[in-house]
């Protein structure tokens, strides 16, 4: 599929996969175990450009011990789990309990965030991370991740509301973890050193999370700039006015070009876009509706269109969330970075991005989330041959981010593809006391080896 | 003082002791370093009723680096820090940076939080958190405990502010946790793990903490009830509605006939009281001062007083912070538990509480922060004989809680008081792993050695 082959997860032996199989078929019972390379194949892959790599086994876990199960498996061969044995969760999907005096929802890590939404808005309830695949995504994954999306600016991410988490550790220790109050400083907050984890640590075999009431209203505004900068300094007077919009979407020029190649029309003279959204009860939302249109048209917006109504809303939406698909068209192979640089200096990295792509030939777009300074930088390329210059525009990019004082990964994390940059940012010292807080909960290595850290010699300073 | 010594810090040799003040005075200068036990007296005790303990040595560190060499010393010596050498950071209580466009402010750990208020609000800016004692506690002690106040029912707790920490490990690493951005996934939370680790794990020498921008205008409503019922009924009704006041503050019978004995003019029907703040622009204030009020009018509110200006608010707030000292009055030994229910169990709780005070013979009165379910009950004794009834009372309270799904700290953390308590909440494993942690941080053991983790044999069950 792709060139871009940076950190594999390291492949066990044939033999030893062998052993592991039938150990997992004798202790879950073959229907709970896929062993067939054409069935292990659509497990292979995610949605980024590494190349694929199908697992030995996969086992479609029904409960927590089945997780346990089969991590006793792994540490016994000493088998990776994520490479040698893929873990599927998606069987596990009850919304256990909402409690709405509470605000609180009891889920299973299989749980689709889209499935949670429908679920808790039935109760007039709100959960406000919205990672842009919600209608795919399993609160297993969002945990993992730290998930987030264009909410939030105002809303926070997955970490902001998760209370309490029951997880299996790499080891197999089963832990509570947290709590279901509002507040809690009993003992450290393993809580917090979960969500985000990448799954290399522990599993989740249970979540409580915090909810909202439902906003009683909503309110879309796109507005048009000539020029990013335009666009940012529309930003920077609503947050100075101290608006709280819960979303200030980006498309740069490039980005915008792409929309345009697919048939969405937009005035010529735009080169960029600003997504903007509001909520609150009725009389809130039409009085920010109006502080933040009025301030893009004071930082210069060639026009600020308002939805209308739901259907209106979801066409600019559907268009947002059509980026993605829409630049992976551009170009038989694409990168979407996740960087992020403080508020403020969002228009100096979309000019150095532009630099960058001229600078080393590749074609760059850039859209995200600019309350927040968080930027998806796009690269797309065909040629197989293309990918060094892919490699140093990223290095470049990433070196560019960190002198900013910014960071690597505002949501999608870090994984086998940045492992490699993590020292631009983490100093040798405490990337070492990562590696030891791993070993408390995974001793033998085997969740997820090759995420999160760099393998050594792999790194790139 | 007190009879209550549950697990007083260890102690160490004279000989010990001795050499570890000439190595301290050799390698810090004699300025920095208090022998004498005249001067060491005064770092003896905290605001608990625990043993005064007085340190062998206390380091008035002025920089980053006399934190480390401290702990090189108590590390080659295995002498403990905060016991046999207490470490005051006080001096470094410098506001390095204040960043009005970005929302930031980066501070030493010897800030005093209400110095803090000033320098951000000269700006327009606002920090939320509020510990009752914020005119003389300091950020660094903020962030080893989680500090949290009234505010934190709408605007979250230390934790939420905290995005980057510059740290000393117990072992003597130099470590940048977090970020200075909005969002950020690069590597495990440890800003996190920290926050609230009660010095367990690193010494705090600076911080990036996220500011707000200051809300127009706040307005104070005091709401009286006959009973806890009624003013719960509020309560529930107000978050019901979706309204989100700042702060939700209840004060109980007997807390209330402890200011009446103190001069406060009360009615005298009142056996419950709310203290209620909202705050934003103009008119939200506006508009949520007139709905927070119809609410408690609802429930059954005797009476219902808004604060006409500053200096009403500022007397309602005085007659809430001075709880603490006016119930100290009461009797000769107190302590103030910090115990969290799920919001709803509130009454409950305060009914048990009525009921282990009547079994035990114990005089115990509530307050605290209604909205997060979070309420210090006090216990209140003469005799030194009394403290095995105290204990007992205690440890029924700690199991009421836990059996209503509640955690034993909302923001006083487990210090040496409660780590006895704590299998009551949380599982040898759980407890086991936290050890295993702390031994990344601090392999030799020297931070706050007793602190949250009960002492084999210590333990309450």
């Amino acid at each position: 599929m792709t060139m871009l082959v940076r950190a594999p997860f390291p492949r066990i032996s044939a033999n030893l996969a062998e052993r592991a199989c039938i150990r997992l078929e004798r202790a879950l019972g073959p229907s709970k175990v896929l062993t067939a390379p054409s069935r292990c194949a659509a497990y292979a892959s995610d949605e980024s450009e590494q190349e694929a790599a199908p697992p030995d086994a996969v086992v479609l876990a029904a409960c927590a011990q089945d997780i346990a199960t089969t991590l006793e498996v792994a540490n016994a061969l000493g088998v990776p789990v994520c490479g040698g044995i893929a873990l599927c969760t998606l069987g596990m999907n009850s919304i256990v309990e909402i409690d709405r005096d509470e605000f609180i929802a009891v889920v299973e890590p299989g749980v689709i965030l889209g499935d949670l939404y429908a679920a808790v808005e039935a109760e007039g309830l709100f959960y406000p991370p919205d990672p842009n695949s919600w209608a795919l995504c399993a609160l297993g994954g969002n945990i993992a991740e730290n998930a987030a999306g264009p909410r939030a600016f105002k809303y926070g991410v997955t970490r902001d509301y998760v209370l309490g988490l029951d997880v299996i550790s790499a080891a197999g220790s089963r832990l509570q973890l947290g709590r279901r109050t509002a507040k809690g400083v009993t003992g450290y907050d393993l809580t917090a050193l979960m969500v985000g984890s990448e799954g290399t640590l522990a599993l989740t075999v249970g979540a409580t999370l915090r909810l909202r009431r439902k906003p009683q209203q909503v309110a879309t505004l796109l507005g048009l700039f000539a020029t990013v900068a335009g666009a940012a300094r529309a930003v920077s007077a609503i947050v100075a006015a101290g608006l709280v919009p819960r979303c200030l979407e980006l498309i740069d020029r490039a980005a915008l070009q792409a929309m345009r190649r697919q048939g969405v029309a937009l005035d010529g003279r735009a080169g960029a876009l600003l997504l903007m959204e509001v909520d609150g009860d009725v009389a809130a939302c039409e009085r920010q509706l109006e502080e933040v249109g009025a301030r893009a048209v004071d930082a210069g917006a060639l026009e600020v269109l308002v939805a209308q109504d739901a259907a209106q809303r979801e066409r600019l939406w559907a268009a947002r969330r059509q980026l993605s698909h829409v630049t992976a068209k551009l170009a038989r192979y694409k990168i979407s970075e996740d960087v992020v640089v403080p508020r403020t200096r969002m228009v100096d990295l979309v000019d150095e991005v532009m630099r960058i792509g001229e600078r080393n030939e590749v074609h760059m777009l850039n859209y995200g989330h600019a309350g927040d300074g968080n930027l998806h930088v796009n690269l797309l390329w065909d040629e197989p041959a293309d990918a060094a210059r892919i490699e140093q525009a990223l290095e470049e990019l990433f070196r560019a981010v960190i002198a900013m004082k910014g960071t690597l990964s505002g949501e999608h994390g870090i994984g086998t593809s940045k492992a490699r940059y993590l020292p631009l940012e983490q100093s040798a010292k405490l990337i070492a006391v990562q590696r030891d807080v791993k070993r408390v909960f995974d001793p033998n290595g085997i969740l997820n080896p090759g995420k999160i850290f760099p393998r050594r010699g792999h790194g790139a300073c």
